[in-house]
């Protein structure tokens, strides 16, 4: 399987390390929008193009891995790429997602292609894992915490902060709020007793640490409604402690089975991730597989991780997968 | 949609309480091979049926639930059964998968008709959680465990034991080894050092203690590979506080992602259960749903749980899962 990257970020040498791992895959072409000579990428023999050379390589793909940004890259090249490329990105802008699907449908199946949105694990194995919990427990109750992991929007508005060279935001769950809903006490939990903030903030010289610390506090939607901690540390000290991106989380469902309902039940889910970008990446090569096979057996259109049977993921036989792994 | 059982113990019953839960199940009867005057149901104005009359039932029934046992029952009834209904059963030989997949395939692509086997939540949700992970991770180890439950086998075996009453055992997850695992220590773990069991025996009045509690825990391949207690308590004890059917378990994966393994990642899916036949039936009525639309799509012969789009278990529209749960 030839796979194609667009978008040498983060999560494009995700991709990138993830083929790495998988035997059936090789890296065809990594694309983007910079001078290709200025782009180093780590797998050697592989050509860096531009993207306005990308029609070139309409043959030679098999899938093409989509790693722009949900704000405004991805509803522009997916739906576009989709009509070249068998395509997969990670858009994750939840109350966006049906009109994208929409975009990227009419696209893929007008060029007998197949597109798969919103890949990753939140949105991705979370939301798996919340319809699977769902279907078996009618009668239950959701719950989903992130962390302990780096959030990019909170570490960018604590930089946007006069004052503020640097800083880094982990989003952190409360144990006793994880303890309560793991006993099945079923609690209502607000958004102050789901998730704690800490921060790590490099201040400039001569600035106001106590201003930036109430601003930080403050700042609504971000930080004013949590408990938040400020940490001022050295340039030195975030670079060595804080340059990781690791994140993770819960997905538990709690529901009621019998005839009166006298049956408690907790499902649970969750990961822990030292990269979130190489494991986001991981989840995307699996689904790339996915979108091959299903392109082959002439399934096109957009799907989502909803409408892939799981045995797609996977480079084993059905035969292998049932003897070994059912 | 229309469901028939087959089999009204433990598992029957949960199926019955299962569709209760479920707003587009409808219980349409109950097929028993002992007197149907006999078989009282939970549900009012519903038929119970002897076995022999089943295929009366024929075009009253979208999927039929077999709750018979894996050891006789299960590998004749699908096979048979698969060529008047769509099926659905809980077979979890697993040695013996393979073969129970083709005779159930073949009767039931035969006759157009769609079978599920080895549904539930081992095999079943745990199945799947190895494979997403093993797929998302194929560089990492795969950990499962079982507990804290009742095992039946295991407290099948204790009641063999002359002098013994009756009893009940426990399998239970060591949990420094839960610990170590989720550490991302990669542990190495013997038999032993996974699960301890812990038994109570109810014994016959004059029993020899000692020899009875020496004889659980040296019997092979049940006691003698681990670390197990015995109780000895009263048949009222026993009533009180151990006649539930509890269950549950964890699968870990660990794996390494990044360019040089330098990333740990651990995925796990825990399930706590105070009924065991309980949710093994909710998971089996949420892939009845599946099985029925599955057949409606054309989709006919032997599936699994790998084969099956999350999407066909949820009563909801592909619209509105993207829109909710994605």
């Amino acid at each position: 399987m030839k796979i194609g990257i667009v978008g040498y970020g983060n999560l494009g040498k995700g991709v990138e390390c993830a083929i790495k791992q998988n035997a059936d895959c090789e890296l065809a072409a990594v694309f983007t929008r910079r001078d290709p000579k200025t782009v180093n990428i780590l797998t050697s023999g592989v050509p860096v193009v531009n993207v306005a050379d990308m029609e070139q390589y309409k043959d030679k793909i098999d899938v093409l891995i989509i790693c722009g940004g949900s704000a405004t890259d991805l509803p522009k090249q997916t739906p576009e790429y989709a009509k070249m490329f068998n395509v997969i990105d990670s858009f994750d802008t939840h109350a966006r997602i049906p009109e994208h699907f929409a975009n990227v449908d009419k696209a893929a199946k007008e060029c007998g292609h197949t597109a798969l949105i919103s890949c990753g694990w939140d949105p991705g194995m979370f939301s798996l894992n919340r319809l699977y919990a769902n279907c078996i427990l009618p009668n239950g109750k959701d719950y989903t915490f992130w962390g302990k992991g780096v959030s990019q929007g909170h570490s960018d508005a604590i930089r946007r902060i006069d004052g503020v060279k640097d800083g880094k935001q982990y989003t952190i769950p409360v144990e006793s709020a994880l303890t309560a809903v793991r006993n099945g006490e079923n609690p209502e939990l607000s958004t102050r007793q789901k998730h704690v903030r800490e921060c790590f903030a490099v201040a400039e010289d001569g600035a106001d640490l106590a201003r930036i610390e109430n601003e930080i506090k403050t700042m609504p939607n971000y930080f004013a409604d949590y408990d938040t901690t400020v940490h001022f540390i050295s340039e030195e000290e975030l670079k060595a402690n804080h340059s990781g991106i690791p994140h993770g989380g819960f997905v538990f469902r709690t529901g009621k089975t019998g005839w009166d309902n006298e049956y408690n039940n907790v499902i649970e889910y969750s990961l822990k991730l030292d990269s979130n970008p190489a494991f986001t990446s991981s989840v995307i090569v699996a689904y790339a597989r996915a979108v091959y096979k299903m392109n082959a057996e002439g399934m096109t259109g957009c799907k989502t991780v909803f409408d892939v049977a799981p045995s797609y993921l996977s480079p084993l036989s059905a035969d292998e997968i049932r003897a070994h792994l059912l």
